[in-house]
């Protein structure tokens, strides 16, 4: 299912094409968690949300770290940067879209033929 | 290899976890393109070109209009400004790592014990 080889930017969108990675990645905003704390909340086995933990883990996307008994995750956001800045360069075109067609809308206001 | 059902974020992350793919959006950044100009650079059979034009058709991130005897393809930015809105909430977060990484290096140049 998860790209473990290709580049990083391969396996940054593959481990946030699903939604449990997704929400674990978002309850890591606030700050480090145990496994456990991260699995309680999906109805999966712990084995099943460590598996997402594997594949977060593989893509860069957080660190994993023994502390006495339980292992903490925090979130490593380096690759999340990358794939904002590789979608960024879309956001100019939507941009430049919305301009010509807000110019033209504005053509139209003032009666003028399109 | 691409989930096919899932939400809308699910099928862009999958559609952009694939270098090819990713390569596909980045031409027709410039405009829309026919099916064998965008096929053209890469080394794979136009059946392979194709099947990934579906992923990316089936993500809302391209569109696909007959014209005359070809087909052309034209990006349709959407998707990828819910995945950039999506990866943003993230960038906040390096910010304030980096800001308080910054106030701590002051901290330390200021002579402040840590």
């Amino acid at each position: 299912m998860v790209n473990y080889s290709g580049s990083g930017l391969d396996r940054t969108f593959a481990a946030l094409a699903d939604p449990t990675r997704r929400a674990m990645l978002a309850m890591l905003r606030k700050g480090s968690r145990s496994v456990s704390e991260i699995a309680q909340p999906f109805p999966m086995s712990l084995q099943a949300a460590m598996k997402h933990l594997d594949v977060l883990s593989h893509a860069g996307l957080i660190t994993r770290k023994k502390e006495g008994r339980k292992v903490a995750c925090a979130l490593r956001p380096r690759p999340l940067k990358a794939a904002t800045r590789w979608l960024k360069r879309y956001e100019q075109i939507s941009e430049e879209r919305l301009d010509r067609f807000e110019a033209y809308v504005e053509q139209l206001q003032r009666g003028e033929s399109a």
